[in-house]
This record gives structure tokens, C-alpha cells and sequence, in this order.
């Protein structure tokens, strides 16, 4: 009998081996990737602190490697909030680091893309990853490091402490990786295209490494307030999350109810004893006396008490149909534009608000007829995985034959997500999951926008139709009053007043 | 200025953090998965070491958590190699088990699956797992143990030790999980089916909760060779693993040149040294002696080197066209059946060889003229993600106005990929990413069954013509002979002779 050998890995290790899952498959999706994880680390950094965002985007050609494939030299630079001294090498330097009991809307979600952008330069290049940055404090903190993939940690090869003069606060990053910009150059453009569309109040300049210039500039000078923290909702738990978090506060002596209400999200003294009374319960019980069988009921009636408020949506920061609106007219210019918020909804005890919008003519681009999809999730675009996509399966369950929509031009739809927590189907984050409460209000917003549209076209179409008759009226209308007027022997009338009745009620001109 | 904490979390928590990653996305799916990652590491723990594989499956409903969810309890029994007592714990209770720098086929990719499987359950149940195994030695080893997951490790709970009088050797893996049995039986079903299809030397039985038995019959005796393990290719290396092996050699004083002959794949000492005056490098030094810009030199070089031969697809196991077909004709009886295996060809280092077979007719299901995609990669069915699928999009990229093919019936077409790596999109394992080399093997394949099958339904339409014209022929050609000869005053002619003749021609009945 054959006996199979088992060793273990690192996180690094088994990331960097799988590092296909997370968008790093070959030299063309893997700059792509890497450009957008650092950039979406440097908007996190501005947006969730209120600062609008200045990011500065550089490739540059270091070497070849064959054919197309280059290794490049990445910097992105931006006036984010800074990365405290100490937390450099945690943050950047190792995966899984993520913050434990809160949730937030943030654009980081599993920890893990800068870090594997960091992991793909250093193996693809041999050469160590460059951090300066300050939280606006005395110094500014510059590392050059690598990381140790085996153990999972950075190491420190070059520090440099400087005065930070001008109480500068952000981050620069520069690596150096390999990729393949011919090919990835259209997923890089259309992915900060789409980012200026969603973010007006953010400048983003991006230098290629032919030396051209891309400027997105900045339209607004007001930006959504940022997301909230918030304490996970009793629907929104896993009895594992709730062990652990029992077993955090077990030596405090405190009781279930004090427990549940200072550590539950929508749960108060009078939910709380409510609920306890529902899951038979003592409130008074400290939790450190809960057995196993106290935990798992606790559970169980959790999962099934509809008595809980549910998750409140105050804590996302959704663009706003002002924003959304500046930045859609800001890079295309259409000619038509209609934008849709729905109420807010939740889904297993997360929040969430979609926001769409519809827009046709001017710098939309497509095939005449076509229906563009734009998605966005907690304002990143999605570029890749549109075929698994759940705001795709919406859209393919409609039966268009009911809406009126312009023939003759491509239409883009926008969709944009905001949640604490985004359910995406790839570590890539490029596609989100058919969650039923998600897709339905997603269809909601999706039919109210091919309503209005449909009523638009018929608007346009009837006046049209009503444009034309009136002009076969202004032509005969005169001459037809004057031979009938002569065939009963009277004056010829004024039809003037007429025409202008006629004009007046059908909006012509 | 906000200051962001970091914190860390341990691989167990990660992944269970964000267990919709691998499948686990909801009580549907999850029961789906689970039931999936037990039956392949079974199957693996025979089909890797030649045993025929007999599988049991059970799944019972253990109680009500909220409508048609459960707590199920399921049990999988394989006859397998059985599992170490020592690594037990290791290879099921944490995550980031595999083998380090040897490739083999295998189902399992990520070392993942399993133990995903394993604390889904418990975080859902509450109560421990259980295992019983034995490799055919003196004793059957019996574990109860829960997965710490921030220590990612396992503890046991209650172990036993029992003399294994018959030389059993197998695994019993028994766990309680939450799932909707309702909603997942259909994917169940669909899976299992597939694996039969596909393992017609394996022997599957599945109850399920409401008692109905399923049984997957073996219907040959023989199976495919096992894959064999292998090194790396010099052309699927990356620069950080290379470094890692360096590394790992350093202190046995192995010449440069030793190194690669005794660590890599089609390098012996004359490819080696061929290689070496390439990359110019001295093929004597020492691996210790190799700075980091040799070190560079030599991966850039192993990199673009065009001297090394493929890598060869000896160590891997197709299923075999014969093998495949009994399984396709068990399971669906079709009317016609094609198969086809593409020559070897590799990706990135990486062997693979595509299998591919058409059929129509008998039990295939689905709608008339449609085409029915059954997928799989190293003998798994894929039954999730086909949007995302590389073979989804050579399908779609094929123009059929040039191939006939049966319109009054639904068409199965099943492709399967063997690799050393599968380029896997997610870790749900579910759909392949589109690599060029591959997706043109698939396109060929698939070409050859649709001009095959063209040619096939070209060959009945020509018969059924035929056919219709001699029951004319035969209606009528006496009466003519009858009527020409009395015309021409002579005796009526014998026309069977003729109608034989064209019988034959034509190969009518």
C-alpha cells in the first residue's frame, strides 16, 4: 500500500502557488491586477477617511523578458490617510491580516490583493517592494523589504526616517513585475476609465509606459460622506463567529444580555430580553456558564428570531445619484441619462443599497441596440466574469419585448453595490453571487430604468408623430379654411389661434 | 487622521471567513460541496493506488434548523489507501496540507476542500468529526476530533484503536452540517450521475435522506493506470520556487549542474549542460555559491531556453477512450456515440491531454437541436461556473452553419482535461481558465466530433433518400419493364436482379 506523504505550507506560500485565483493567471491579467489592487488600496486609504482622492499611476519599461513580456516598474502614490510606522510590514508584508468583529464597506476585502501584488513583483523580478509613507505625523517612513514567503513575513532590508515638513500624509509604493502592457494596456485604460466614472471627486493620472498621459480629472469638490463601522447583526453571524466571540468575553463576567447588546448590531436592553425570552434563555446568565447545548440553541434562535430591526444601512456610503450622475456625464456625455436608488435591503444580516443608472448617445460606445453592462462593487469596477455575474443573469431574464428603447444607438446600464459585505465569487473579486435578495432588487431597479426609458422613446416617438402632422395642419390648414369658408360664402377665418392651441397641447417647439 | 488597525487571522478562519470562496456559499451549495469534497478525496485515495473504487455515501436528516433547512448527518465510506494514523489530523484539520515539489494528477488541487468541508460542518452543527481508517495494517484507527480554527489545528476528542482482524483499508469520514437538501438533490444527483459516467470501474451507492437508494453500478473490472508523480518542468518553474528548491539544496554541496538533473523534469546532464552554456553559467558551481543575479540569469534562461523537450504526458492518467465510452453507454444508452483524444500538449511546464466525446439519442437529456456540455478535469465533474469555462467558450465560438447534426434531438458533448495543474478560475474548482494551448486542443477535439457527426447525419440523409427513391423503383420498375417490353413487342423483363444490384449499391437493409 502506498502511503501518501502530507506537509504543510505557508498562507504565502499556498497563495502565491494558487495565485491564478486571486487574478494573477499570466503576465497580461497579472499587471492588470496588480495596478488595481494598489490603486484600490490607495482609494481605500483616501475615501474612508474623507480625504478626496490624488492618485498617481506609473509604469515604466525596466527590462525584456521575451516577446511582449517585459518586467515593468509600478508606482502608485496617493494622499491617503498613511500606514503607521509599525503596521507597514503587517499590512503589506503578509495575508490574512484583516480586522476581526467590525465590518465596514471598504474596497479590500479579503486582505490578501496587495499582498499578492507584492508576491508576484518580488518572484517575477528578484528585486525588493519600496513603501514610503506618513500618517501626516513627524516623519515620514521609508522601507525597502522583502517578503519571506515560507514564514509569511516581510523583511526589512533598508529604513529611512525623514521630516515630514509639510505634514504630507499617503503612500507611495513602487515594485518592479513582470507583465505584458500591449495586452493589458485596454483592461488597464477601461478599468480607470470606469473608476473616474464612479469617483468624479477624485483626480487620477496614470502614465503609461510608452510615456502617454491619462488624466481623469476632477469635476466635484464634494465626495459621499464614508462608510461606518459596524457590529455584525445577530442573521448575519456564523455559530463559530459567535463561539469565538464568546470565548473573547468569557472571562469579564458578563451576562448574555449585557453580551448580546454590546456586542450585536440592532440589539438593545429591550430586543435583547425580548429575544432571550423567545430562545429560553436566562438574560442574567454569565457566559461563562453557557454549555455547548446554551450555545447552539442561542444560535439556532438567533438564525430564527424575526424580532431583530434589520441591519441598518447607515453605515454604507453609496456614490449618490448626484455623484453618479457628474461622473457618467463627466466621461460620456450621453444624451440621455436616468439614475435609480432602492431602498435599502439586507441579505443574511448585511446591508446593502444598489444604486443603477441608464444612459445612451454621446460617447457611449457599442454596437447600435446593445445593451452595456458597467458593474461596480463598493465602488470598484468589475472588468472581467460578467458571464457569472448575478446583475448578468438579471439582465438576461428580461423579456425586453415590453420595453421601447432606442434602436439606433448602444445603451450603457450601470449597477453599483455597496455592502459590509460584497459577495463575490472569486478571490479576483471580479463577479458577485446570485444571492436572492441581491438579484431581486437589482431586477427592481433594472425594470423601473427600462420603464422610464420605454416611456421616454414612446414621448419622443408620439411627439415626433405629432411634429409631422402638425406640419401637414400648418401647411393646409389656411387654404382648407379658406376654400370652405368660400364654399358657404363667409369671411376666411384666423386659423392662426387654432394652430397655436394645437402647438401648445402637444409641446411642439 | 483615522488610524486603521491590522489585525491577523489564522488560514482556518480566512477561509471560513469567506468560505463562499470554495463553495460554501449557502446551505444549497454547501451541502452540494460537502458532499463533493468527501467523495473525491475518496476517490482519489483509491483511483491514485489502483483501487477500484467503492464508495458509500448516506445522508440523514438529524433536525430542523428553519424550513426546508437541516442539520444532516453525512457519512462517506471509501475502500481506499486509508489515511496514517499520524497524519490524520494534520491532512483533515487544517487547511495548507499538501505535497511541496512533486506534480500528480490528482482531484484534490488546493488541499482545501476537505477540511473546508470538515469546519462548514461543525460551525454549523456544533459537534464534532469523526473518522475511522485504517491502511490495511494491524489496527483501524477511530478519531473524534473539532478543528481549532484560529490554531488551524485539529484536537482530538476521543480516539480509539481497534485490531483489524479482515486487513481492511479505507476511510469513514462522519459529520453533521447544516444544508437544504430540497434545493441541493437535484446537483447531487447530477454530480454523482456525471462521476459514474465518467468511473464506470468505480462503484458508488448514495442514500438519501428520505431513504431513497442510488445505485451507480461498476460495469467493468479493469481501470486506468494510476498518474505518477513528477518533477518540475524547467518551463512551469517560477522565480520564488526556484529559489525555494536553491534554498533547500544549499548545504549539500550539489554542483549547479547536479541540481538540475536531480530536481527537474526532461533535464538530464546533456540537456543540462547544453542549457548551462546558454545561460552561461558555470555548470560546476556550487548552488550555495549562485548569487541572486545568477540566480536571476538562470530562471530568465530556464524561462526562454527552447532546448528542453516537453514535458512529457507519461505520468499522467487519462481515462481512456474505451473506459469512457462504457461509462457514457451506461449511464445514457445513446443511439450514437464518437470519441476522440487529442495528442499530448502542455501549458506552462505542464502536461495535458483532452478527451472529448459526442453523443445523442437514448437517455441524453434536454431540448431538441440542443448541445448539452458535460465537463470535466482530472476525472471531477464540473457541474457549477459553465459561463466562466473555457470549453463553454469554444463552444460558443464554433459557427455550426457548417456541420449537420440531429435537429429533432438533444446532442451530449463531453470534454475532460487531464493535468499535473488544472488551471482552476476558482477554488470551488468549477470552471477552467481559458490558457491558448488549451483552448485550442478543445477546439479540435470538438471540430472532429462535429465534422465526424456531420458526415454521419450526411450518410443517413443520403440513406433515407435512397431508400424513398427504391420503393419507387421497386412500386413501379416492373410495371415499366412490363409496359416498355409490350410496347417493344418483347417478353417482360426480370427487374429484380436490378433492384438487387441497387440494394447493394446504396446498402439498403
Amino acid at each position: 500500500m502506498v502511503r501518501e506523504v502530507f506537509r504543510e505550507e505557508s498562507p504565502s506560500a499556498f497563495f502565491y502557488k494558487n495565485r491564478q485565483l486571486a487574478g494573477f493567471s499570466n503576465p497580461t491579467r497579472a499587471l492588470y491586477t496588480a495596478v488595481r489592487e494598489l490603486v484600490e488600496n490607495s482609494l481605500d486609504a483616501c475615501d474612508l477617511h474623507g480625504i478626496k482622492p490624488d492618485i498617481f499611476i506609473s509604469l515604466t519599461k525596466f527590462k525584456e523578458v521575451s516577446g511582449n513580456v517585459h518586467i515593468y516598474k509600478l508606482t502608485v502614490i496617493d494622499n491617503g490617510c498613511g500606514i503607521p510606522r509599525e503596521y507597514v510590514l503587517k499590512a503589506l508584508g503578509r495575508v490574512f491580516v484583516s480586522s476581526k468583529y467590525v465590518l465596514r464597506q471598504s474596497r479590500g476585502t479579503f486582505g490578501l490583493g496587495g499582498t499578492m501584488a507584492l508576491l508576484y513583483a518580488q518572484a517575477t523580478s528578484n528585486k525588493p517592494i519600496r513603501v514610503v509613507t506618513s500618517t501626516g505625523g513627524r516623519y515620514i517612513n521609508s522601507f525597502k523589504f522583502y517578503i519571506d514567503i515560507e514564514k509569511n513575513e516581510a523583511k526589512t532590508i533598508e529604513y529611512n526616517k525623514i521630516l515630514n515638513r509639510d505634514g504630507w500624509h499617503g503612500t507611495l509604493i513602487e515594485l518592479y513585475l513582470e507583465g505584458n502592457y500591449r495586452s493589458a494596456s485596454r483592461y488597464i485604460l477601461s478599468y480607470l476609465k470606469q473608476t473616474a466614472t464612479i469617483l468624479p471627486y477624485a483626480r487620477i493620472i496614470f502614465i503609461d509606459p510608452n510615456g502617454v498621459l491619462y488624466y481623469f480629472k476632477r469635476t466635484i469638490e464634494y465626495m459621499p460622506r464614508p462608510p461606518k463601522e459596524t457590529k455584525p447583526h445577530p442573521h448575519g453571524i456564523d455559530l463559530e463567529t459567535l463561539k469565538r466571540m464568546l470565548r473573547d468575553e468569557r472571562n469579564k463576567g458578563l451576562t448574555l444580555i449585557d453580551f448580546l447588546v454590546k456586542r450585536f448590531h440592532r440589539v438593545g436592553y429591550s430586543t435583547a430580553s425580548k429575544f432571550l425570552s423567545y430562545a429560553d434563555i436566562d438574560p442574567n446568565i454569565r457566559i461563562g456558564e453557557l454549555n455547548d447545548n446554551d450555545i447552539e440553541r442561542l444560535y439556532i434562535s438567533m438564525k430564527n428570531y424575526n424580532g431583530f430591526l434589520p441591519p441598518s444601512a447607515d453605515v454604507l456610503s453609496p456614490i449618490g445619484l448626484d455623484v453618479f450622475k457628474n461622473g457618467i456625464i463627466k466621461e460620456y456625455n450621453p444624451e440621455y441619462i436616468d439614475l435609480v436608488v432602492r431602498p435599502p435591503s439586507s441579505y443574511s444580516g448585511h446591508p446593502f443599497i444598489i444604486e443603477a443608472a441608464l444612459a445612451y448617445g454621446g460617447d457611449i460606445p457599442g454596437e447600435p441596440g446593445e445593451i452595456k453592462l458597467f458593474r461596480y462593487a463598493n465602488k470598484i469596477p468589475l472588468i472581467f466574469d460578467e458571464g457569472i455575474d448575478v446583475a448578468t443573469k438579471v439582465l438576461k431574464n428580461i423579456n425586453f419585448s415590453i420595453y421601447k428603447r432606442p434602436s439606433d444607438k448602444p445603451i450603457a446600464l450601470f449597477i453599483h453595490i455597496v455592502s459590509t459585505k460584497i459577495p463575490f465569487k472569486t478571490l479576483g473579486k471580479e463577479a458577485i453571487a446570485d444571492i436572492p435578495e441581491i438579484e431581486r432588487e437589482i431586477e427592481l431597479a433594472f425594470r423601473y430604468l427600462f420603464r422610464r426609458l420605454s416611456k421616454h422613446v414612446s414621448r419622443i416617438e408620439r411627439h415626433k408623430k405629432a411634429s409631422k402632422k402638425f406640419k401637414t395642419y400648418e401647411r393646409y390648414l389656411e387654404l382648407i379654411g379658406y376654400f370652405s369658408a368660400k364654399m358657404v360664402g363667409r369671411e376666411k377665418p384666423d386659423v392662426s389661434k387654432l394652430l397655436e392651441r394645437i402647438k401648445e397641447r402637444y409641446k411642439l417647439k
